[in-house]
């Protein structure tokens, strides 16, 4: 079958590979239909992930058929249409059994990681029970795949950490996909006010089309200055750092109110300067998460109900022979105007 | 009357002052009959809290009697034994009535900061009704003084903050009155092991007393190690800091566990590392926080009904006259062995 594969840094290839094959009683093995690319998966390729080795199939998001299903598997069965997460969850061990899938000992995010990813004809799923979720009857397969990742992301590290509630002034600092979930995402909790953060005018755009009250573009260096003036001075109840690096990490420790939260979303690959001769006494929270999943049948219900719709984030799309265009076009998303792009298996 | 006077960086005396006088319909006048010292006021002392003008009477923790009271105080009469809180709070303002005392538009921590403090024969007390409490009838005013501030503090910023639960594992890195005050107060939520790391062997022994299942002294530098060791490499669910340097947060961010809580108590002169690039997906909280006094009634409470004994901090007791004597002794707590000092006025 063809699979991108990485091999080692700034190296990537679509390549004809075994197909997956059941390993142990808890895998599925699952045909893809839609899959995509995840901003990890270009650090992977700048070689900031040195545990994923080469050869490794990438990817951690998509849709598909279930093909095979090992002999413990009682939730799936040959042709499910599933949602696969971007979590793998024994469902069993101390951290799953607190949610914190991510932290699951033998799963958390392992795909296109530790273990072949989704960018591929054909993927196993380990402990598949729980790591995969039945598609509504009817569903838009390509809205769904943002499901896997950015929006259980965005909602559970974003709204959901960030404890956003009715009347809120919210900043998201950052308007890529995951930032843009996130503020899709903080309209269920009906905040007073969303103020978005970006140095792109065009992501800007989109998150005004998205719901976003405010936008503030920090390019011109007075973005805090600029946030406190629309919250009077104050500060905004809830911060979401959706970038990963320390001046966005620093936008939101000057722009919090006192009894405020940081949820932070970002990834960062390095430390940063954290305030606290000044926060020690501002009665605020920050919080950190890899996320979890635990969101996933609640955003499923949403996407049916049409409370979201996830769908709008998809701008680009290709098919598994041109996943190096779909590379190209989403790793220059400042040119291309680029969101999500998705790739049909 | 004779007041403990701040004189600029470095200076104090015991000196005569005017009485205080109300000056507001919500105002009352305290004859102080216990105060004691804070680790703030040594602070003050260095210059580390500038906005303290030269002439201000030190001290924001007592008890007293009610001499005076203007016109708009319902809840308080002349003759009433009373706690002073720490933080005076109008309770009509946003803040206070978020029970964000601390931030109190027109108070918060004011005592022997802003306005004169209770290091005197007597004091003034702005928005008495709502910044003084009744004091339980045959109270041991001594350990009634620790709960104006270190034991509000502790409890607060440390064990609610962090969320201590049943059976969870907890770190106070900093076993000064404060950190004593979290490991009282923690006990209130029967968390399977409290480990306290600290310097001071002599603090560590009390600690122990006071019911620290471990004690690490972090002098020998293996102190991550040894409570790593102490949680099966895991790392505790609670870290709470209580001392308010670079050196003891990194303690923290080093042996939090997975999906644990920091709660700084601290207070910090200078900026920290926050390792995010490791703590991002490690989905942990961080908290700060000005104590509010929002438990002030539950405290006394748990001290009348003896699950909390406060008075054990008590190390030293010196007469107003002698307050000079008591700077010294709490100023060389490692050499005298104190813990709080009392002066009774």
């Amino acid at each position: 079958m063809k699979a991108l594969v990485f091999n080692g840094p700034g190296q990537k290839a679509l390549e004809d590979k075994p197909e997956p094959q059941l390993e142990k009683p808890s895998d599925a093995i699952v045909r893809i239909t839609k899959t995509t690319i995840c901003g990890t998966d270009l650090h992977i390729l700048k070689g900031d992930v040195p545990e994923v080795k080469p050869g490794t199939t990438l990817g951690h998001e998509g849709v598909g058929v279930v093909e095979a299903v090992g002999e413990g598997v009682s939730n799936f069965k040959v042709g499910d249409a599933v949602l696969i997460s971007c979590i793998s969850s024994c469902g069993k061990c101390e951290y799953c059994r607190r949610q914190m899938y991510s932290h699951c000992t033998t799963g958390g995010w392992i795909l296109g990681h530790l273990i072949d990813g989704t960018q591929a004809e054909k993927v196993r799923i380990p402990h598949a029970d729980t790591s995969l979720y039945h598609l509504p009857k009817g569903a838009d397969e390509e809205a769904l795949v943002m499901l896997s990742d950015i929006l259980p992301t965005g909602f559970e590290c974003g709204v959901l950490n960030g404890k956003v509630k009715p009347g809120q002034s919210v900043a998201i600092v950052g308007a890529g996909p995951v930032g843009l979930a996130a503020l899709m995402t903080a309209q269920f909790y009906a905040p007073g006010r969303i103020v978005m953060v970006d140095l792109d005018d065009n992501r800007l755009e989109v998150a005004k089309r998205f719901g976003a009250t405010d936008v503030v573009n920090s390019k011109s260096g007075d973005a805090v200055e600029r946030v406190m003036a629309l919250t009077n001075g104050r500060g905004v109840d809830v911060a979401i750092e959706a970038v990963g690096i320390p001046a966005t990490f620093s936008i939101c420790e000057s722009i919090i109110g006192a009894g405020g939260t940081i949820a932070n979303v970002g990834v960062h690959g390095t430390k940063v300067d954290l305030h606290l001769e000044k926060l020690w006494a501002h009665n605020i929270t920050l919080t950190t998460g890899l996320v979890d999943t635990y969101t996933t049948p609640m955003l499923l219900a949403t996407v049916e109900s049409k409370r979201l719709e996830p769908g709008k984030l998809v701008t680009h799309r290709f098919t598994l022979d041109q996943i190096m265009d779909a590379y190209a076009t989403f790793g220059e998303a400042a040119r291309t105007q680029a969101l999500k792009v998705i790739i049909s298996a």
